[in-house]
């Protein structure tokens, strides 16, 4: 299995730190928590272990079709987005990819599982762009390829940059038009101000679109995702899925969170008040970092070595981004947490730098 | 995904009867329902649904270790032990497999997921046999043919049936020295008074044992399974494993579980009057069964489909087993469950014949 952040279990035993005393800056993971009424339904639920989960999560699909305003049948529910991520390769015998980076390092991962010989190209964007991509760019480099699919992270997970809705209908438009299918991880999207674009997905038949519950809702321990599909594919993709991988709890977790329209409100005003203390604390310290849309950081320093190890003694884990492909030993990403967190993390920077 | 028992959320949209009042006899959970130990120890972890699962399962991994007396590093947990009967013969690359028939109908689709024109074999056993496994004829049809791997459930699913240890570790060693893989899908092993053949494996570098929590520990909803793996075998299967699939509250369920030994020897007690009691019934009513060393029973009857009529009328699902390689429309399988639901299976059972 790939290194990923987020692993509080490791870090406490090697730090002989008490796990509930880790702060964990590594992923990025609502900092209100799992809302009350979801934990309220896990518990009510709890009765229902004894059954198989219903393996075509139909209750939770309904209402996520009900509140996309699409078609039930073109929605699957996963073990977290992850399960979706490995299986669209999977099932779609993807022979060739291009794969925007730097970015979540898995996607990569699922393609050579699926088929090891698996042409992989990367349109790698620059840090000196603010890691922007460049639609027509993208668009002339998929069609110049011997690529099935190009998949990429909106908003993109490390850098935290989004590709603003107008242009990315139109990299999934040109794509359409040769024949190439593009898989949007929306992971984080929920923490934009942007909308999905889980509603064009009806009319492109070459449009996927991944969506994660795990980070929003912080039910990541429990896994949600969903993955909305052309019909014809979300069939295929059936084929290829496990029974049952979705269990009983997490189903009924994402429907009490999709009802609770306070905790999403909520989100959105912490995590602008939030971003806004972070980043003045970044200003202020000197510390160089890409602007977010998302609910985290790509930080960069020369001195990110010390900073890891530093704040690990304060029991803070962050986001090593050294094995991201693009990415060196400069950069870091934080998530953005809460107000008592986020203070510390800048006391503890500044007594990094100081 | 395939037609399984235990869709009691269709059962109940499609016969109009609430959820709470359906009786499951399809799918083979322990009666006592969840320990009361592992529903505390999930209540008590929901604070931590905000973390990542410990990708690894490390507490878990080291509890089953301990208890199983083999090694921390053979064992792989799983989202069920539905991801390890995909997931092997993806790692494996197996290309020819024997399987012994009837049975578990996804060990077939997963071979053939992970390799389309995967060669599959059976091995057929036959009702007039009990449906019991010849060790000797197992052994002769895998090594003359072009085969990677013979799977077999113990004790088997639907049947019930047995293979005793000498027997199957007689099979386990002759396939080991023709370097042939034994997968053993040991899910119902816990029912039984047999000992599960896991310590078996650190000796025979192509034996892999499949376990199930789910069923003895009543976690269906929950998901929950570990493979046990020759040491090499399990860091090839970690190069295929998703990330986080096992999720956090089933794998503190599970150390829980593993520690409630009142409720294995509640189980035991129960299984033993539960089983005579229901064979008594059977014998009554002239209902022809397969003896079974588990928690369910394979029936036979010319009027199958009349039965599962007219007791999905009373609320009671029963396995339909036509859709078993080398069953037909008279098989049905059922679950041992309470007394009481025994009972009132045996009564409405009565009102078919009647």
């Amino acid at each position: 299995m790939t290194e990923h952040g987020g692993d509080i279990y490791g870090f406490s035993a090697r730090m002989g730190i008490p796990r509930n005393e880790v702060i964990d800056f590594s992923t990025s993971v609502n900092p209100l928590g799992t809302p009350r009424s979801v934990i309220v339904e896990i518990r009510q639920n709890l009765k229902n272990l004894i059954h198989y989960p219903d393996t075509n999560a139909h209750n939770l699909t309904k209402e996520l079709a009900r509140l996309c305003g699409i078609d039930p049948d073109s929605i699957l529910c996963g073990n977290g987005c992850t399960e979706l991520i490995y299986l669209v390769p999977q099932a779609m015998h993807f022979r060739g990819v291009l794969i925007v980076q730097p970015t979540f390092r898995d996607y990569e991962r699922a393609c050579r599982i699926a088929y090891p010989e698996c042409f992989v190209a990367d349109y790698m964007v620059q840090s000196d762009q603010t890691f922007d991509i460049d639609p027509q760019i993208l668009i002339d480099r998929a069609v110049g390829s011997r690529i099935d699919a190009v998949i990429l992270c909106n908003p993109n997970n490390p850098t935290g940059r989004l590709l603003e809705r107008d242009g990315l209908l139109a990299v999934a438009q040109a794509l359409n038009t040769h024949g190439i299918y593009l898989v949007v991880d929306e992971s984080f999207i929920d923490f934009t101000n942007t909308q999905s674009i889980t509603r064009a997905v009806s009319a492109n038949s070459h449009l996927i679109v991944l969506r994660s519950m795990t980070k929003f809702y912080a039910l990541a321990g429990l896994r949600l995702g969903f993955g909305i599909f052309p019909i014809p594919i979300a069939k295929k993709i059936r084929e290829y899925k496990e029974p049952w991988s979705t269990n009983t709890l997490a189903q009924a977790a994402g429907i009490a969170a999709l009802n609770d329209k306070g905790y999403r409100d909520h989100t959105a005003k912490i995590m602008t008040r939030q971003k806004a203390f972070l980043e003045k604390g970044f200003r202020r310290l000197g510390i160089e970092f890409t602007p977010s849309a998302a609910n985290y950081y790509l930080m960069s320093t020369p001195h990110a070595r010390i900073f890891i190890e530093k704040l690990a003694r304060k029991g803070i884990i962050i986001r090593d981004c050294s094995n991201f492909k693009g990415l060196d030993y400069r950069y870091l990403r934080v998530a953005v947490k809460s107000a008592r967190h986020n203070r510390f993390l800048l006391e503890c920077l500044e007594g990094c730098i100081g």
